[in-house]
């Protein structure tokens, strides 16, 4: 499957999302989540931990991490896509491993398996170094509306 | 269990988190998620739609339906718990139904079972009376640290 | 959606899985699984515990609560299918509640969403009237092969 | 964390694993699953695709790969435990990615996370080299039972 995802990949469409750093909106600028690297079948993306992110408790809060893993689950399908479908996560499933308190959260993506309309992925969420989460999911790939 | 769960259930730690709703710090409050009714072993939260919590596409963010399941499964634990006592998301897995676009959106968390050290949740997210999402998750209930 | 399943409920298929308990074969044989109850999104199954089906260490083996799980999963789907029409299992998330050594486990399945290929089901297991595990999945349905 | 697993590797709890394939029972003697590698952290079990493990349709049963992960789940995680300790699997998650029908089913886990009660691992289930099913899961490491 390697090759077929890098005979698919569409670096143009992985370029536009590291530009879309700049002008992010929503959940994703409340997260300042950036994606900082896109291969074929591959994306990493990057938070700072700040004080907003945390609970009373001074943790990460888990719908933080959550919400990352949603958010990654389904950009690494873009660039193997068709232009024009769009990716909706259908599910997913994670395991918070360690409580996370400062420093860089780094979430990495990868596809597992990709059919026509579907594709399996699984996520790394490490922070300084540690692993602080792993996920795994199911993105449907859908045609444009008509 | 539902015995037991009624005998645990505190019910100032109930009304805390009612009262909370208007003191949100951090994510919870991005989302504006509000805790609107808590018993034995269920708790329910609403929050409104609105523009940031939606995707270019329009829809809401997957990330912010994870958030919100991720913040009920632990919440839901407190008022059975011993004061003191924390809650925290091991583990949980979604499965998005149905795009959401606007109205109010509800998540119901109700406890399916309760361990010393462990809780099983499963919660129903709805809009508008429909559901969009479900998940099903477990906490893990630790003791103060000394 | 509960009227479209008891619209799309086909008894004669229902019929089809309760005759089809005096001819198990394979996996389902060897748990002598028997499906007793099947209406509009909805089915029950049920098995006897045997030495069989015990651990080493006394205890029914989870992977034999997995499959009952995974077979229950597909089978609640197909009453309201189209005849000719397939269902897989993509994926199913299960909580294994409580240790199983005797008497009969019972697995009831509940369509909770149903698109046109796509299924979402939870599952209830239970033993002796107490839960000892839930499940969460998702089926595609597929048309048949031309 | 990968030294601490080499440092509670115990490589006659390992070897254990591999004798035991003559004397396999119940649900693993169904299958024929056999462990063939254990190292610390991993573990590589195997079985023939038979035509008693396949459905109607003549594909594998789900359930039989369901069992599977289960089984491997939990046994990964005896040679990095102490002695007299055993591992319960509390949840996993389980994607499966195409059908199988014949030749050898591959099974590796992985320990993700380990900690004093609690094992986080991961699945890979190949068939012929490709890969067919992957899960995710953890497993809950407990005392003996005084």
């Amino acid at each position: 499957m390697a090759e077929t995802l890098a005979e698919r990949f569409d670096p143009e469409v992985a370029a536009g999302f590291i530009k879309g750093n700049e002008k992010l909106t929503g959940l994703v600028k409340f997260l300042d989540l950036r994606i900082v690297d896109v291969g074929p079948g591959t994306l990493r993306a990057e938070m700072a931990v700040r004080d907003e992110l945390l609970t009373p408790f001074k943790n990460v809060h888990g719908g933080v991490i959550s919400a990352v893993c949603d958010h990654v689950l389904g950009c690494v399908c873009y660039p193997v896509m068709k232009r024009g479908q769009w990716a909706a996560t259908t599910e997913f499933k994670l395991n918070l491993l360690a409580p996370v308190t400062q420093g860089t959260i780094s979430a990495v993506a990868t596809i597992t398996a990709l059919a026509r309309t579907l594709a399996v992925v699984r996520i790394d969420v490490s922070n300084e170094g540690r692993l602080c989460a792993i996920a795994q999911g199911t993105v449907t790939i859908r045609d444009p509306r008509a």
